[in-house]
């Protein structure tokens, strides 16, 4: 029988699936699940996320050697090591060390896809390698869109759009949200970042002066880890 | 200030609204909200949407002069006045009746929406007439999908498209999904059917031998009444 191929375009419809039965796929492209793909890439031992900068910050009182993410409205926040751009994700500083991401709609989905079978995290620039490991786990697979505070957003879909795309070919079963997604990208996919432009969320970006991370976010393919879901942490694919 | 356009893709979501501040268009094209445009069209005088055959029956009880319709697996239920395909609404069954008609996705959409500042019916075949009446309220638009078993469908997507396609050059801010939506519609225009055809609830469709119902949900512009909800009932706007 075939295996089923389904897009969860928010967290907020994860309840209407039977997560145990499919591979889960989490994706917030801006930009949390981007940086913790460019992260593990670049060596960090693990990444933690956590909802609340609260959160984060007890990571200090237990000691060990954590890096602390944390932003809100676009500014790090007083005594975190950094934010959530990609770009302070390097191997100088983040090879070896464990680091504690606050992200609240990816956190979110994770939280809500748990009891899934196996939880790995998607981002352009890990599109091609993390679409050649699903073509080989003949599993279910569910791709979820982390979104915008539960609701419905473009990037988080045109990536779950280009997935299907690499997928589509193998023998999966889709269902509408999968066509929807990727006929999506069938029209921005050459240029993801002109077809983004018309969103409201575009605008909201640009107010936070992280352009260039957003371009980072869109590239493809460039790194090939695969974090996958141990425990609370997210740690390299073997 | 410009009034908001935005698209509910299911009616799980429809509690992220602040529904009193939209006028609600419910949208279930395959078939409850095009049988119930097409009854009041033709003069029905109200018809009640009901979740369950049970609450359909308990209308028998109540005696009156009520049409009951209900369904299940696209056969009329035992002891009731017909279905939910259209072609029972015609003028000669309806005109002067009211119909209690059973609807789950759609009765869902209703209860959940029924704090909005009003809640109207659209269906392809009353659109222009619809969006003719929206342009001139100067309100918020909240186009609620009603989908299938809370989840996101393609054809009441592909309508919601079609009214922001209609409204766009109105002086609307539009969300995520109401461009989604917009772009997905454009795909499909040419052939809605055709594009349809793609999805596995089309299949579903199939199996239950309502082709012929499928082709008259997606004509457009058959009809001008619009449904309103007034208490319980829906009946024509005035």
């Amino acid at each position: 029988m075939s295996s089923k191929l389904e897009v969860c375009l928010t967290p907020a419809l994860i309840p209407l699936y039977d997560v145990e039965d499919y591979i889960v796929v989490v994706i917030d492209i801006f930009r949390a699940t981007t940086s913790i793909c460019y992260g593990i890439e670049n060596g960090a031992e693990a990444i933690i996320p956590v909802s609340q900068v609260e959160e984060c910050s007890a990571y200090l009182e237990k000691g060990g050697d954590y890096l602390l993410a944390a932003e809100r409205n676009g500014e790090v926040v007083e005594g975190f090591d950094f934010g959530n751009s990609p770009f302070s994700y390097t191997k100088e500083k983040v090879a070896g060390k464990t680091i504690v991401l606050t992200t609240t709609n990816g956190t979110h989905a994770l939280h809500l896809s748990r009891n899934a079978k196996k939880i790995v995290i998607g981002a352009f620039i890990n599109l091609t390698a993390i679409c050649n490991w699903l073509k080989q786990q003949n599993q279910n697979i569910l791709l979820v869109c982390s979104g915008w505070k539960n609701n419905f957003n473009l990037e988080d879909t045109l990536f779950a759009g280009a997935v299907v795309e690499q997928l589509k070919d193998s023998d999966f079963v889709v269902d509408d949200p999968a066509i929807a997604a990727n006929d999506l990208y069938q029209l921005a996919k050459d240029d993801l970042d002109k077809y983004l432009k018309k969103t409201s969320h575009s605008e909201r970006l640009k107010k936070l002066g992280i352009e260039a991370d957003i371009a980072f976010c869109l590239k493809v393919d460039l790194t090939t880890a695969i974090p996958v879901l141990a425990g609370e942490k997210l740690v390299k694919l073997k």
